[in-house]
């Protein structure tokens, strides 16, 4: 297929997706395509808008008051339920607030002492460096065993299920290789076993269909600046699983968990439920954005959203395989649908010169350490011409030899 | 002295204030008397343009490249090193990001595990809610003991400091009486029993002159949305001392404090100094607010502020002693200059009816349980011609009995 035949094929792609008309609700540069949604989202329309908002009226005039007035003092529950009808959980089970890592770390903590007879905990040792290096961190402090599993080996997790597993903290999409796990059946395992499980959700949460309730997972955190378009640094979440909140005994005790935050009391109590996640004040002027964010996902269904972004890899894959055929680039991704997640990685030695050439072509992706060029799909704003688009600018970089570069610029990539 | 000659006299002071020019680099809504920016400063100019520069240029059109190109990865350092300049810390001592609570959290392990063969970790029972909860789940963590100063026994510290003390973890003004504490006296206290002095100055930076490296502070956090006006739950700091910054072995061990983020490595490695404060992705836009706002100080004296706090302060207590004399409101807040920070708060039974009532008048304070009605007041911004307009009305309020009052509305107030 040339690539005139996939643009062709592209645009009718293009024309009969449900979801189009939602790329008009994002801001975007013009001639570029980005395809580091997975990394940092675009600014949803209404975001704008919504922070002046916050710096003019509620915070320049409404001052202190708008803690109340303005319902500062339940953002965190609002961001909380809007991301919760994405991630199959229930209203109330999730808080907004602070880091992807603070909640992992809040979460590992309550989670091994939701278990106190048992010593170990488990995760993977290609899971996203914070995951791990709190994981380090927690079993240090609590005085369990850290178990890392290695992702190749399909036996490891089953070997750690004995008596002594007390938390399992795995990411449900692999920051590299773009594997999505099997919640239902690792949770239903780890659950066999006894153990508690929790997930992070960062690189599924809105372009993968999750079911934490459904698949009756304990713990998940998961960040918002990825898929769900929060802004850069946008506060994270923590979900609770309803049978534990009410027990779930937290080391992160700021006082907005209080039961009752304003009566200063001198010991801490905690906050029915889920409340009991939030720490200190959050950051409002950035939650703002988040929330409008969250307005675009109440209209869309995440199952057209996964079915366009396998549409949308598949093609990024054919294309790759097709076109890039001979110049030594490996497609790094599953093939099954089942366990792809929403980005494709290419494998290459020049992998970080690769994506600065695509940078000043204006394809953006991202690099990862040593030799990957990962590209994210984000269905709610990417079309089928950005992949031709995409992958015809591939086939020249590779053809001029542009990703031939000398590695002495700054590597800007953030997750 | 009538309120009018009150009024005569507040004008002069404030057409001698040296700072009086930097109120009109603050949005102010009219008609209010703000005696609220110990809880939220107010919008400093130039805030709005930043916000929006973040979300439409930065986020906007930049996106993933803005982490590099509009110093996004560097903004917790560029702020911390403008808040190093107001407290006495010298640059690349101080990391703004997370809130005052993780900052505690972090530091208070951290500065347990600097001397690791002592056992008791102390505080003050008065302590601001979040600091008391932090320390009883720190103790409980790193199974150290916890030992309660009470506010009112001068030599409970004493009885404390002996060979097993780690460490004392202090405020620098308390929230509620507007205590100062002997930064200098306290810290060499906690020295000469071999401890580590950790210092929260959430009510003191920016209002009364710190000198964290004159004082041989080890450690102290703070928080940026008070006197700093970093906006609604602006992200905060933590300082580490430069003899400790490289062996400073932190709980919170999140991808952005390690040495090489972005060679995600399976190992935590620690980033030099204070950069392992990191942990996550810190809210950028938040971050912007603050960082357009501490713009304002760098062109300010805090001795000078500090002088002007004290005159402030000492009109409103000598106008509240003799204009409310007789209605059984009590001045809590020390006389002595030495004392005191930039607050001062009225005892009354009807505290909360007397706060809503003030509200309602265009006089915003604060209710702190159960009978305080506290006042701040932020040189940046408020004249003395402010503090004779509070006291009158607050004259009014008592004589209409306005602030008998209902307690059914739910209370607003934030630290």
């Amino acid at each position: 297929m040339t690539f005139d035949d996939a643009l062709a094929r592209a645009r009718a792609l293009d024309d009969g997706d449900a979801l189009a008309g939602l790329r008009g609700r994002f801001v975007l540069p013009e001639d570029l395509v980005y395809l580091d949604g997975n990394s940092l989202g675009v600014v949803a329309d209404g975001v704008r808008d919504a922070v002046v908002a916050a710096v003019e009226d509620e915070w320049g005039t409404g001052l202190i008051r708008s803690w109340n007035d303005a319902g500062w003092i339940t953002l965190s529950a609002r961001c909380g339920d809007a991301v919760a009808q994405l991630v199959g959980a229930p209203p109330g089970s999730i808080t907004v607030g602070d880091s992807t890592s603070i909640h992992l770390f809040n979460l590992m903590v309550a989670g091994l002492r939701l278990l106190p007879d048992r010593s170990v905990l488990v995760t993977d040792r290609a899971n996203f460096p914070t995951d791990l290096y709190l994981a380090q961190s927690v079993a240090r402090l609590c005085d369990v065993e850290l178990v890392l599993l290695d992702p190749g080996d399909a036996d490891a997790l089953s070997a750690a299920c004995d008596d002594r597993l007390a938390l399992v903290s795995l990411s449900h999409v692999d920051y590299r290789t773009g594997v999505l796990h099997d919640m239902t059946g690792v949770t239903e395992q780890v659950h066999d076993a006894g153990g508690v499980m929790l997930w992070d959700l960062a690189h599924s949460a809105g372009v993968v269909p999750v079911d934490l309730l459904g698949c009756d997972v304990d713990l998940a955190v998961g960040c918002t600046y990825k898929y769900l378009n929060g802004g850069p640094g946008a506060p994270a979440y923590g979900f609770v699983h309803p049978r534990w909140q009410d027990q779930l005994d937290t080391p992160l005790t700021g006082w907005l968990g209080h039961a009752s935050p304003f009566a200063l009391d001198g010991v801490y109590r905690p906050a029915e439920g889920v409340g009991r996640l939030r720490i200190g004040s959050p950051p409002i002027v950035s939650m703002s954005a988040l929330h409008a964010a969250l307005q675009v996902y109440a209209e869309v269904d995440v199952a057209m959203v996964r079915a366009k972004s396998l549409s949308l890899t598949d093609l990024f894959i054919a294309l790759v395989e097709e076109h890039l055929a001979g110049t030594g680039v490996e497609v790094v991704a599953p093939r099954e649908h089942t366990r792809r997640g929403s980005q494709v990685c290419l494998r290459l030695a020049e992998a970080y010169g690769f994506v600065q050439a695509l940078i000043a072509r204006g394809v953006i992706g991202d690099f990862r350490e040593p030799d990957l060029a990962r590209f994210g799909f984000a269905p709610l704003y990417v079309r089928h011409v950005d992949v031709v688009a995409a992958v015809a600018a591939m086939a020249e970089v590779l053809a001029q030899g542009e990703h031939v570069l000398p590695r002495h610029r700054q590597r800007a990539a953030v997750t």
